[in-house]
């Protein structure tokens, strides 16, 4: 039996009701790469969350989704602002800039949440061919710090990019952690808001590997499925992709998994925060804590708990819950945190 | 329960070995991104087959095996030797020129496999910058035309390439099935041969979406990690690929598997071969079946038995088998076929 | 005082009228980047001679003009129909794929000519979105092999291309030479053929290091300019670009040169052709000859006049003409290989 | 005859000198693509001046001498840590990142001028698959604010790059301002100095288009003519490209035009610093003088010297000289700023 532990919401791993609904669905031969009545069911499922301008396209990894989100609705001159923290500037290793030849903008933030003021100064040079046309605005949902983007906030955002005729993309690995932090449907969080391209996460969420893009413009659907097998990302078993968004679907396990996670982090939060030493950085508003420890007590307590430190430099570490962390695990960590800092 | 036919060793399901893997494995938390104890196990059992010399590198999909394997040991001003019938020529919307930046140079076969004489006239304009420089040989085992490379075709190959410091490639997406049609071991096909580098597919015999490419050349370890993940295919909850794998060689399911695939290919060829008005095209090596059959039985046929026309041009069709292929299937599709044509 | 060749029409200097232009423009300040004067008179001459749906974009080189052309016309899963003997397959090491992210497409030729035959059986997997989606169909005028296509064959090829919603390109390097061969215009062999974006050539025929781009349909002016620029082929100071184009076509010094580079080829195809032991083995139909001859002939031959084999397997040579050939030159090279051959 | 004004040093013409020796090499045919004598002398000369380590490559333009350099130092996992205000990052249309893959990390600056502090918080994640690799740290000397680094700042920034397993490249474009400023050779700037490869500008110092990457490391001429030929930048007739920098290196005209430029900037900045409501923002040290100016008088002004706007917000402008600047031109100048204001 594994340990759980605080590190990362993908170090878990799948629920159950998606175990069933993939074993369910393995009998008999179907049509490969997407052309099976599972994929037509899943997407019609999402279809009914996202609303009826949503044109999902299932890939395997989240990286994937926000480089055929960028590569798709964008030409190789173009820029993507996105926050200095976001995973396609930190931590995808150059593979937006390599796939789609565009140019990435990174921007400082305070919390990971990037602000119509801090965007607009890289909304220039618009029709100069020296310099690279922005063309989306990009935001992560939850953040890359565990925060959440209002609707208001969103559509500003949106407003603001179509202002300049640019698109605005989510990176929504934790969409639906925001969307049940706000309590608002996926719909009022997307295609209500006016965002034009999505990365949805399932992976981080109790699937196994499943990741989509979805766009919310029916003309990205002219090149979107030749992008995707150029980036390689095309199933040919799809239909164990699309089982599971069926099985995230059909009785609302995305909500019911990312409501546990949320609520974990909620009493992550409350179990640490008066410890003496401990420090929050971050409003926890979907399913990660932030927090400033003693450096002295991290080595120890991640041999009990693995976790990852976020910057070393002040001693910042994060904690992120996911849809199988146990009353236990946070009493327990809260308890041995307790004890070492002493 | 979907109906099996003989469209695609991809149209059938996932083995119950492989499920009860993936289930088994399935409890607590582990690091991501393959630096978990079951990526490891699975690594080890994959040196077993094939070598001390193998390092192997999981991927989701077919094409990103190959275009892994071109990015890594190649540089975008080198070019690609490799069948006109090659997946990576013709069935890859380009991922590989757009991924590597690599030319792709096709020659003309007759049953899908290079030979020395046809390759040897695109292995010039070394130095000569004006060229592309030629940097690997690829070669399909088994084939698209469901034809095998003997041990000693395959060497021969390699010493072409090493001849000219190239490296010898084999999109080895059936490799499993052209090991056991020539009854030798894994290891014996590849390294033993003098293979430089090798997509090897598990998906299409038996396994969910795992693939993978393994490097016989220590230095290609160098870059292959961040090309992995510049190519979108570093998987976040990697034990659920390597659990594949593992099911896949702890008790010689890939050879069971392909043992049966090809089994069920000689089968149908026996039904089908002496039919008035099927001709059989090429030598059933593996787990393919080509031949030309009228014309006006086809959709007949397809009604009942989902298959592709490989040659509309000549009304010649291709029936692929699997491990899940039944006896009934073959008796019922001999006998359907013989009915129409009567 | 360097000796003159017959290697390439590019081993030629430059024209006079080209200095005299250059240097009667190089006076006090002008804005870079093409945003003056003498960009807007070259282009505005050129449309005179390509029509008013003819859109120029200079650049350096005509590898450059080739990938501009493909880049902006196409999306990274198109592909090129091109002959086996192209400049861009053959001679560009693979810029084009790199650049544009394309696959090309080599079909075999007997004299450089491709053939709606030979292409169409290319025109195939629309909407398939495993296989590169044909694009453009591009041609050579003239041909590697020194043949033209009459306006008939081009209107032809474009109007193949355009039955399948396809683009024709031709890499127009040596357009020059091919629109006297003819005795047409050069709208007459573009525009007026139902060309759709052209590689148009100045370098080889007298110009210094000028080359050009002309997209025949305006919707590709939209992102043209970020996609020279994002090439590398922005002009800082477009003023002596656009000079040599200016002086081109000022006094038709295009027509004059390669007027005398054609009758040069003719001259040396006289001059040669009855020699015994010399086969010209196709028609000369532009600037270049191409000839077997004797194999030991060859070293000895170029010791005096520099050339290329073209195909060391059979002993088959290219000699080429250019604007700045002298009567002398072909004499003295009919002379010595008489007396070489002897 | 063109008026001249301050908006770039490419605005500017060509020497005299160069016309000339272009025109003194326009004779007869020597074979194309670099193999002939004067580039073999143009790459003497240079060898001569920057010291036997250099290996120059010539291109048309300095984005393709910037995007060479990355592309053949660096592999596409790999980025480049520039200043925010360097021509890669602003002013080349996201070209590096299309052609070479890498990613560029914009840094901060107050004069253009990367510090050690500024950079080594981005020198991290080595050997961290998740995060592009740091490469190359990428200076502008001089850069693109009129500031020049010393050659103990540059052997510091070598030292830091190097300590990290890093190049360091120099944007060369002004290179030779930068020189003459300090009063150094260019070999003590560059090789000295710890310099791996340079991108090195004549374009804007009096040159046609002749521009070039140095690289002081063997090992990357391995690749480097295949990469120069893929970036579409081989030029046929290199003679009249390798002229240029012949006529640049022969006389010391690089550092005549350097040095009458810089001394115009020097001459531009006396005449105007005391104008009251004139203020100028960065030391002038090269070429480039950047002022703030009262917002009304900008138009008025550049309706007889044309001139930039660097920075609206604050109504910042920059004004450059040239190698043909005329006392005439900064007396009319600041004769008419004076009067604006007055």
């Amino acid at each position: 039996m594994n340990a759980r532990g605080f590190a990362s919401d993908n170090n878990s791993g799948v629920s159950p009701e998606v175990f069933r609904k993939l074993s369910e669905i393995n009998n008999g031969h179907v049509v490969g790469y997407g052309d099976d009545p599972y994929t037509e069911h899943a997407v019609s499922l999402m279809r009914e969350h996202f609303g009826p301008s949503a044109y999902p396209y299932f890939v395997f990894t989240g990286t994937a989704a926000n480089v055929l989100s960028i590569a798709t609705a964008l030409q190789p001159f173009n820029s993507v602002i996105c926050a200095e923290t976001s995973h396609m500037q930190e931590d995808e290793c150059g593979a937006p800039e390599r796939f789609s030849g565009c140019k990435l903008i990174p921007v400082e933030t305070e919390n990971g949440k990037l602000k119509p003021e801090t965007v607009v100064k890289h909304l220039r040079g618009f029709g100069f061919e020296h310099h690279s046309q922005p063309g989306i605005i990009s935001i992560s949902q939850s953040t890359e710090l565990g925060t959440v983007y209002t609707i208001e906030e969103t559509r500003q955002m949106a407003e603001l990019a179509h202002s300049h005729n640019m698109y605005l993309h989510i990176d929504g690995a934790r969409l639906s952690n925001a969307a049940v932090s706000l309590g608002v449907s996926l719909k009022e969080l997307t295609a209500d808001a006016g965002v034009d391209v999505l990365s949805f996460g399932g992976t981080k969420n109790g699937l196994m590997a499943a990741e989509s893009v979805i766009f919310f413009r029916e003309e990205f659907t002219r090149n979107a499925k030749y992008i995707r097998k150029q980036s390689m990302h095309l199933a040919s078993k799809m239909r164990f992709v699309a089982a599971q968004f069926i099985a995230y679907f059909e009785n609302d396990l995305w909500k019911r998994n990312a409501q546990h996670a949320n609520a974990m982090a909620q009493k992550l939060y409350q179990a640490v925060k008066d410890i003496r030493g401990v420090k929050v950085t971050q409003p926890v508003e979907a399913n990660g804590v932030f927090a400033v420890i003693p450096e002295n007590v991290i080595p120890l307590l991640q041999k009990e708990y693995f976790f990852y430190v976020w910057d070393e430099e002040v001693s910042e570490v994060r904690w992120m819950t996911s849809f199988d962390t146990a009353q236990e695990d946070i009493d327990g960590f809260a308890k041995k945190l307790h004890e070492l800092i002493g």
